[in-house]
């Protein structure tokens, strides 16, 4: 970083904010470095919901400069023998326990340097079993936002935990078959079929409608606006993902759809 | 501002915080100013509840200092025909879709100018089409908290989306007849009459007492603690509004009441 | 603090976050001083909820560095004749209502000053008599963190408001009975037990167990991790506490918990 340049550490955690265990994290990190920016990302995951917080950090990931510390923490297994990891991804650093949580950051960004964080010497002087995030993670963070390289936080590993995320699939009827990822807060069904898939898909099989759990709602379309209130419309989302909808309404409710749920577009 | 003064951009939005929404926004903000503090207002609206977003705008707004950025996304016309604009009344500056957001600001504050946001190379270079918070107003707001005159973003206009609130009336017998307007956080009710409506209408009926919906609540009093615990009290609010709340308790409960609720002073 | 360096003000309040209260005490507090950090620990604590805010303070308190400004503001008697006191303990300094908040932190840190906050040339020029946190508390926080000193702000004080805390106890069998102070997110029951309690205890009956309602969750462990997923566990928990889990699970769900639930290590 530059002489008079800001480093910035960002916070994704399952925590909540009925307790004090997220201000104690940023007092750690405060203390030690001073002059980075906080940035909260949620601490409103589900408790213990990995990937949700896999799906959080890869979404957030490269909208922050090069040298953005990401840290994430979801931890049932704090204080077993799952290792902390820290690594660069295309630029962007994370610390993380080693349990899911960098899937698909690792699955979609180039990996620059991937460490187990074992040096007990930027931990703080008591570790406990149970609040690794203050007692290792949150210092780790604090001494790579000031420009302490990753070698020096331990060995490099070329494996980690990986959970599968399903593929869409195209048959040889050109059909794409997916499912739904996750349900936002609006209502939104996320699935897994990206826009690459039905440009692949569209060139055999145009004027294609897209179906879910056997329910039409009707070819793609480019806005939410495109549709009548209460209707339910499927567009190219945000984060490229093939995405069900109800304009001005929740399409989980309106359609009765949760993850999992199947979605094709024929 | 002075030239090591830290411009502040001020995030209020319905995008909740179990989703990525309110971190990519905060990383586009970061990535172009990445010496501006980033405040959070609320990201707890209602899924398009615009009307909540005027009024917390409002409510807000000169609180904070000159140059203050504000920005403000409840948007479910995303996509559509519906317009951005960039603004500076009394001082302060936001950016928000023209879809009513602004109505509260527009009508309490001197109006110093306002664009249509247009110039596309202030924006990312791909613009989806549901996600106008991360791909134009957060980076449109970078540029305007770095300095970026507003004449730059694009065209004045003179009108806006503005709608209705409705105001409180003085009768020929000095009976104010109000409503009320929202129910905060802790069951305390909001109404439209103004500590100046009351004051008009006390020169010629001293000693009036507070209804809602029928039920007496009392003279005007100063504090929560003027009544017992659990005893409803009417007083002015730290808005400059008439509020009737319950001491240490929920008034929306105890009185059974919730916005569009009728209250008089008689 | 080194001429350059950053102050910080932390915030804990019952304010939620779907008004605007919270946005107005960070602007009262950026517009006097622009150059400090703001930090949220929670705006979530239950209205009125004096004694987690309490818990919340002391649990932060002393991993933020020398010269933080705790803020805290739970107000049930807000406009009343409670005081506002500003203190400093063991380096830190906190400004809240004298209602209880200030206790454990009283009972647990070195008190350097204790003060009254009576100096009305420091709050904003119209102080209203609902929202003392914008009104008298912010301004005046600002004003620390700026580096004013305490002397300033009014009086000193040798009482102040604190409430018991039920202390466990040890019986002439070395048997420990203590209860369950609070449930936190994840549903663990933080009890009032000490780690100093059990070793005392566990030196004239080793292999004692612990038992919450009269039902046995095994002797003391040290990590989750050491039971089967949705197994009972009791460890000592990050803040010293003895604390009763389920792995992956929620104790006060599994176990039919709740605060003041009686715990007995024997």
């Amino acid at each position: 970083m530059g002489a008079f340049s800001v480093g910035c550490i960002t916070l994704t955690t399952d925590f909540g904010t009925l307790d004090h265990y997220v201000g104690v994290m940023k007092g750690v990190i405060h203390s030690m470095a001073p002059d980075v920016k906080l940035i909260d990302i949620t601490h409103d995951l589900k408790p213990q919901d990995i990937i949700a917080g896999a799906f959080v950090l890869r979404q957030v990931w490269n909208w922050y400069p090069a040298d953005t510390v990401h840290v994430v923490v979801v931890d049932p297994g704090v204080g077993s023998h799952r290792r902390i990891l820290a690594g660069r991804y295309d630029g962007r650093m994370l610390v993380a326990p080693d349990n899911g949580l960098i899937s698909m950051v690792h699955r979609e960004f180039p990996l620059e340097d991937l460490r187990v964080v074992e040096n007990a010497r930027l931990f703080l002087p008591t570790v406990s079993s149970t609040f690794h995030g203050r007692d290792i993670i949150a210092p780790v963070a604090a001494h790579l936002a000031m420009g302490r390289p990753l070698r020096e936080l331990g060995p490099t590993t070329t494996h980690l935990e990986v959970f599968p995320v399903e593929q869409c699939m195209i048959d040889d009827r050109s059909v794409v078959r997916g499912t739904v990822l996750c349900v936002d807060r609006f209502g939104n069904l996320v699935t897994n079929i990206r826009r690459n898939d039905l440009v692949t898909a569209a060139r055999k099989r145009p004027g294609a409608e897209v179906y879910v759990s056997g329910k039409c709602v009707g070819p793609l379309r480019t806005c939410y606006a495109d549709v009548a209130t209460g209707e339910p419309v499927a567009l190219i989302g945000s984060s490229e993902f093939l995405e069900v909808s109800v304009n001005c309404g929740r399409a989980d409710k309106v359609l009765g759809c949760s993850p999992t749920a199947e979605v094709t577009v024929e």
